[in-house]
């Protein structure tokens, strides 16, 4: 059976790595495809100069391919594309925007584009925008969500069944099960942040790793609805939001308290308390902080065993 | 493989039909019995008395095991629990409500007890009171739901990993391939609610199964957290419940607003909109009404064709 996914990225396994912001700089970007996955350096917490700093840094580090995560919505967005067509990446992931804005430019560069969608329907606009492949996220997903709140279980069949373009999973995966889980839903690939927040070459701070750790089933919960919605460790940052959230507090005041430091502070600085702590659900099922070629290493050697499992498997 | 929820049941397939309010009457559980599941009685809606010409009747229209479910939160639980005993049923799903307080007494009448739980931690706490098998329920399944919104994809391994007695699935499935990705994540069973709410044999309204046949993603959402969690389809009674739930109306006046009738109002009345109308997110998969009997059969045939796909599958 041929992995679109592979075929695409030119790369050994159908693993993806997010592009999480404070955490995804090139040296767990370069770790990742070094290893046989895809790395992706997270543009958002990066003005488009550290962008090139952190692009030129990768390719020094590894030949192997790797992209750059975009959040549309940032204000940078369009000045981090030129630094990337600037510099030459091929890989493009954009989240959290309107694909129809840049895909045909990019495409028009020859950048295999790939979209994140939390719907059918936004999988399909992005079908029309002509990307080349689109990652479902489910709502157990750290980090921004879509307001429908489908879960990956439902979500990736639905899209798979939505669109003929490959479709990457992302969204409670971090294990070679949830991996194989994924592929029997119908994705040809997965993407994985939380997992590789607790790695080595995470360029987050090691009290935000530890953190990650230590959660259990229900330590996250989907907060600021009303504005967007993220997925958060459930801190003082957290209670504070959503108090004001439940209270009645409006879009402008509540962006007030998020203020602009308030991921870096925690993400970055590791004040796990006063600082926004975005991560998915499945860092209920992540106990130890490895380097990021480990965690490859270990997802396709539990995804070999298990399938070889399913192989016995009969009704 | 042996498959321990196979031989636990004395059952054909592992898949098991959830015991849905007023969805789930001896028609329902006794034609997925025949098919070679597990047909379960949802006692939820019923009287004592109803209950027990339920399960003859059940009784009279299968010679394969079927099953009671009990949400142990209502107030008539006791008492149907005494009908199931009188009645020699020896299976009993147990829901929301305290496992410890039923499970030993049934045990001790050689009933086979079963659990729906929604995280590792009451997973354990059912392990302790004695029961042979337990449900995850994942966020995205229909009517009553946990409150830390752990979806499938994180809760089933979550689950395996905490107990050793074995898994059954719910939340989220509807078709083979989900059935193929649970047990990709350990569990060696399903349950399927909304999936047996769209055919023939369930005893809800007609207008209710066309509806399950309409919704698409985000049709459904968590309503009710600060009383008790349910999933519903967002009509105008969620929206009248959601404003009453996010402008501060107390748990009491809640309570008045839903009363006791409006789930039979639109599920069993089909009152669509001034009814309350529990389903599951993957009621966006489900778009045909059929017997019990070929739902049953598709699943099996889907599973077995996804199981051979996946045999084909490397890295």
């Amino acid at each position: 059976m041929e992995n679109r996914i592979k075929a695409l990225f030119g790369i050994r396994y159908p693993l993806v790595q997010g592009g999480m912001v404070w955490c995804a700089g090139w040296e767990l970007a370069a770790a990742v495809s070094n290893a046989g996955g895809l790395g992706l350096i997270g543009s958002g917490s990066m003005s488009a100069e550290e962008l090139r700093r952190q692009i030129k840094a990768c390719r020094a580090a590894t030949k192997e391919p790797f992209g750059v995560n975009v959040p549309l919505m940032n204000p940078r967005a369009e000045s981090q594309l030129e630094v990337v067509l600037e510099e030459g990446v091929d890989i493009v992931f954009t989240s959290a925007g309107d694909p129809s804005r840049y895909t045909p430019h990019l495409k028009a560069e020859n950048v295999r584009v790939c979209h994140v969608v939390s719907s059918s329907r936004f999988a399909m606009k992005a079908v029309r925008a002509g990307v080349d492949a689109v990652v479902a996220e489910g709502f157990e997903a750290g980090g921004h969500n879509g307001r429908e709140e489908t879960t990956s279980m439902v979500l990736i069949p639905a899209v798979c069944r939505a669109v003929d373009i490959p479709v990457i999973a992302a969204g409670g995966i971090a294990t070679g099960r949830q991996m194989l889980a994924a592929f029997a839903l119908g994705a040809e690939g997965v993407q994985m942040g939380t997992r590789f927040v607790a790695s080595r070459e995470a360029s987050c701070h090691v009290n935000f790793k530890r953190k990650v750790l230590e959660l259990g089933e229900g330590d996250t919960m989907l907060a600021l609805k009303s504005l967007q919605p993220v997925r958060l460790v459930k801190n003082e940052f957290f209670e504070e939001i959503n108090w004001a959230e439940t209270h009645g507090v409006k879009a402008e005041e509540l962006k007030k308290i998020l203020g602009q430091g308030r991921s870096k502070k925690g993400m970055f600085e590791g004040d796990l308390e006063q600082g926004e702590l975005e991560i998915g659900e499945v860092a209920a099922l992540v106990d130890e902080i490895k380097s990021a070629g480990e965690i490859v290493r270990d997802i396709v050697s539990e995804f070999e065993i298990e399938l070889n499992r399913m192989k016995t498997l009969h009704l």
